[in-house]
């Protein structure tokens, strides 16, 4: 969890209704670990949420903090996806890192998470 | 329910028939609760009607009066719904907003209804 | 069932096999009953023929009836379908009526026809 | 069978993995059994190979005599399916012919081939 | 086996949750076996990593091996799955070359590879 | 000149200027006069005002009228450049007219109305 | 000059050479004068500095001053062109505004002011 | 001038308007004469009418005839220019030949008549 | 001048021959001075060389080092072009900024140098 | 001049007229000369024949020819500019090498040749 305390929430005011929240990102820029040279990408992030919706201003603020961070592909998408698991508690979240042509090639890591049936309260 | 009192109908001619009525109004307007300042969206309503339709001019009004209304991305999509499900009483529905971006994120949110099997007839 | 007199059928060469022919027709017009003014849509039709499949120019001279019909989105759609599953007696059709953008909203009806199971043969 | 003859095939080196060969022509033509005038279509091939692929120049003359045969969009989907399966004897095989815009109307046939369970072997 | 040699992993720190890396290269080419001739493909790899990851600078330089190679369509796809899955031991793997038109005629391959349940560890 | 009576103008508010009005209205219908069968059009105007704009409700009757004359391609568009000079006294004008595909043809025509030097008041 | 006040500027760093400044809100709106409909439109701003640069901010909220106001096209557009030339005291400037559809026709409206020669200082 | 005899024509009934006319055949398909194989290509053409039109449907059969014709791309582009020219004689006219990919190549020439001044009457 | 140093060069081996270079970077980022929020841009830069060229590594480098820079979107538009000229002494040279969407409005900077006639040595 | 021997050319039946052949080869690749790893681009010519036309096969062989060659895109594209002008000997002629992204930035070189007038002959 590397940024975690900048994610906000405010509560759903439909929680009797799954219904899907989808948010794009198309300016993520963090640095290549080995190289220390930027790399961009297109965050796309999924959920249903419960109790709580994230604050999108703060959401923002959250994807800036990897602007100075060394990074990989799938390490980032997958701590995307605990950190805002933490602060949501999302029914079901996934996150999709888009990542620029390197070297002539090009990545897209997804991850999902699903809670839980019994956890369901 | 803020606005349904404009929704109007009329008679569906093939209620005999699950068939799906789509609707994209990309000319949806409302305010930022927080700033006041506009906030821009695509909205897509999909249905089956049961008994009745959503005459498509009073739609339009109805969108309409959110233009100077403050209200939230995620509580207007839930918000449409359920004044169209008031007033339609389809077999079910969904409403779509695709909100412009903001801060260099872009949102949809995403909201059905589907009348439980022991309502119908 | 307003001019289905004038859609032809050819036998179907290859009743022993389902297969699927899709129909797309981008000139679809009719008049709005409220106001006379003109309507425009695209039409697709996909159906899976059982002993007869539908004579393209005599489908086109068919659509070309409504020219001057004043009549209803959801109405048309479904009246096509009907026409055409009292031709053709397919297996399965269904219609796609999309129609152009009308004070800022665009509209798409869907209605499909799937012949019961006993009646097949 | 119009023109099997032409069909070449070449041993499968990995028959133990059902794995798909799609291919795509955008050059096919034939003429109007009615009018004599040439019709245009892509022709797209999708199989799973057994012991035989198609080579693909033995594919592009076969599909090539059909330019000055007069036949019907139905009929040519369902004889190119039928030509492949008997040359190539292949697990699944599907044909789709999409039709240029003749008199505002255009046209895609599909047609699949699945070979029955006990056959495999 | 051409060329696994050069394929290098690095662990995946993510092992708990099945998630997917989606890889895209479209600067691929071979040489046709018959011609000489240089063919061009895009190829796409997309697998859920079970303890290893593909190092993406290895991967690119284990395509460029093949630039000399006289290989076919069907071949060279598959090759590529089993040389990735010998290295990766991924728990899914998928390999598509969607190879540019020659002769009027395009041509895609696509090959999974799933692993059994019992080998799941 | 066929249907000028229907075209309203109102006064520019800033003939002091020149400047541009374009019109595109993709919805316009006539009759061939060889087969009466319906052709679909764009038409494009583009035109600098002097003292008069025309009224856009009315050129969409006036585009309408055209809906069940028969009347060639190379003439319409001819017309509706004839009689909006008329109507309108432009400084410049020009209409274009691209027709839907007929017999795997698309036609464009494109005329323009250039007020002399000497008659500018 | 409706709204003229809210416009701030700032000082040109470069008034040495002519470069252009290129601004698009695809988020204009404001309602048709005859029926109190909302109006839907791009504004494209296009300018060539002299002393002073237009405040992004500032133009945003100046835009949004029209959302109540009834104003037609051709007035707005180059209303906007007045307000701006006034305000920012330009070498050269153009509007284009795209308005949304409105009974299946569309309108765009361009406008130019260019500084004559001498007033060049 | 391979096939002239089939092209017809009709009096322009606005001879005293420079316009234009453009024409576009997405259907072309002639053979190489080196191999017999068919090329296939999209024929655009534009002209300023002086007396005569081309009439579409003898045009339609006009480049129907090149069918069966073995013919460079370079060749045919100026036969249609030279044929229209003799045909049609207009005040300018030109032809694009847009051939499709042949060996990892496409190729598009453009050739133009057009009227010297004196000829002019 | 910020970051000019970075910028290396390599003789141009066609200096007889005006010829353009041009150069697309989409992954730009600098901050904003007023909120410190990250701007995101594509850098468009075309050239003609006349006896240097930038060495593409070390231009890569240098648009990296605005990543932490507070800078306006005219100003750095202009500084890019005074350090491109001030390195590679071109012919002539224009660099565009096309900064993404804020608050609804998306800009682009377009600025030229083209050395003046006596110069040309 | 690095591989010109293998272009070879047949006589331009039309050497009466300007007319322009432009050709696109998407499947150029080399070597960088730095690091050895390959290049990718797409090559653009276009050239009005004088009393030569280039054969494509050759040129397509030409092309072939830099696959194993380390060269930079600013000389490659000249160089291929110089071997064409020798060997067709044209009116003019353009090549435009547009180079694939490499560390986030792509590259189109863009070089032409014109005979000067008192050589035309």
């Amino acid at each position: 969890m590397l940024a975690m305390s900048t994610l906000e929430t405010f509560p759903n005011r439909h929680p009797g209704r799954d219904y899907t929240i989808e948010i794009t990102c198309p300016e993520f820029t963090s640095l290549c670990p080995k190289t220390g040279q930027p790399d961009f990408a297109t965050i796309r992030i999924s959920y249903v949420p419960d109790r709580l919706c994230v604050e999108l201003k703060s959401l923002k603020l959250y994807l800036f903090e990897f602007r100075d961070q060394g990074i990989f592909y799938e390490h980032v998408t997958n701590v995307i996806l605990d950190d805002l698991v933490a602060a949501v508690k999302p029914r079901s979240l996934s996150v999709e890192g888009a990542f620029n042509v390197r070297g002539g090639i090009s990545t897209v890591v997804r991850a999902t998470y699903a809670r839980q049936r019994r956890q369901r309260r």
